[in-house]
């Protein structure tokens, strides 16, 4: 139980333009919007890069969810990509002058990797631990992962609000739809906005005593020569085995020579976003996590 | 066996500049140039579209697989856009004045449908089912699959020489490569280059007495409104069961209100391709086969 009231709750999709998973479900909910009204806040929708979505593409000069820190939010001048005079004006509708327009946001995302049902929650703040809980109790099969990064650091755009999550599912390929996921992340928004309604009408919720979270702590990326040329993939062992655990001396990459790669850290830890197509262009071929349990 | 012997195979790739699972090999074969190399004839390599791979698209302007129809081929005002200038030199390449410089194309592709290991050959020149043959026998997964068109009429690349095929693996996301894929597509590759050497040198092959093939009927496309927005996707229970056959009532497509759309068809069909993503802007959820054995 969270003293503040939610008034207000943003269903966000296209961050990422060739990600349909969350567009076409945004686009429903525009259509349908009784589906995401509850009665104790307001829900809105936002197409928030509406030109990627246009033209099937992540972007259309850069990474718009690496646009939202602090400082480049307020520096004036930085306004010559299309993403960042877009950061400006979702910044502008979510939190106009620092103050706080939407509570909690709710971002649609989905990856080529096997990332199932995961959600990334912006903070841990009581709330957003209270919500994965629920998440969790209701479907088990939801993962909790937790970004290196937060707040004010984060350039991401659900860090413009206080509550809420990403919902990250896959794999489906970009320019996809694919019915499974599309009902997984119905499922998912539906839950979160009873959580929040609940939440405000004082409703007691199940959840579980123990969440399990994946908190990330590095990134690898494959393997490369010194032009940059990929000289590796993704070990056909390792290859959507996403949440399951990496020992040391596993299987990691598979070399062009047919060469195998193995892990070379010292501990056991948990991969995710493996073979993410959008990251090859970030020079990451996975997350390492570290799996942890909150109580 | 047949009394043309093969001088010249050229394995292409990057056609469509985003399916990555070519473009790598072909890397790979232009780095290490005897793995391709065959006693009996010289074996090119060719990056067909070069500015879209660097550029992780399908294509720049337009399709480049639809550009070599003869006609477009000879028109010399047929020159805005960058796939039309690129398939004249092709064409200026791969056959000269209408003399064939290159015997036999590989084109190697892939698809985010769940295509396996699919051979689409050029035609049904004897020269090409026997290959299907060989590569049926090599391995008993391959799917030999024939399109609507041919020769003239075809606008493809592959359509420039008389022997040789498309290869086709799936399911793989646009932009990633998976190491499952890469191997089917080398292993066809060798097979391919194999088959042509041993021809060449009047070696017997091993064949299966029937060879089984889908042939392409037609097309599909998804429900949409009026404004051309879909209102349906594949439905879970056709979601990667290509080739599995497809009886009149069967679920074909789930619409957004939760509606099951049930396949209309008088007759059983094969279908492929299923929620291609490079296919949606083709209006083509899915194509239609037949199941046809060829003795």
């Amino acid at each position: 139980m969270y003293s503040r009231l939610v008034q207000r709750v943003a269903v966000v999709a296209g961050v990422h333009g060739n990600e349909w998973t969350g567009i076409h479900l945004v686009k429903k909910f525009q259509q349908f919007p009784a589906l995401i009204m509850r009665s104790s806040f307001e829900t809105l929708t936002l197409m928030a890069n509406p030109k990627a979505v246009e033209a099937n593409l992540r972007y259309v000069d850069k990474d718009l969810n690496r646009c939202f820190n602090k400082q480049d939010l307020s520096n004036p001048e930085l306004i010559v990509s299309y993403e960042d005079r877009r950061a400006k004006e979702i910044s502008a509708l979510l939190c106009p002058n620092d103050k706080q327009n939407v509570d909690v946001v709710i971002d649609l995302h989905s990856s080529t990797a096997n990332m199932g049902m995961t959600i990334l929650p912006i903070s841990k703040e009581p709330f957003n631990l209270g919500l994965c809980d629920y998440l969790s109790a209701c479907y088990p099969e939801v993962r909790v992962c937790f970004g290196e990064r937060y707040g004010q650091e984060s350039p991401m755009l659900r860090s413009l609000a206080p509550y809420g999550c990403a919902i990250e599912v896959g794999s489906v390929p970009q320019g996809v739809l694919s019915a499974h996921q599309l009902q997984q992340t119905e499922m998912l928004v539906h839950a979160i906005l009873d959580y929040v309604d609940a939440n405000n009408q004082r409703k007691l919720l199940p959840t579980p005593n123990n969440l399990t979270v994946y908190q990330a702590i590095g990134s690898i990326d494959y393997p490369r020569d010194l032009a940059g040329e990929l000289q590796a993939v993704v070990h056909p062992q390792l290859q959507f085995q996403d949440y399951k655990p990496l020992h040391p001396g596993d299987p990691i990459f598979l070399m062009s020579t047919g060469e195998t790669i193995s892990f070379q850290g010292k501990t056991t830890v948990f991969p995710v976003f493996i073979n993410e197509a959008a990251y090859y262009e970030k020079h990451i071929a996975m997350i390492l996590t570290e799996k942890q349990r909150l109580s």
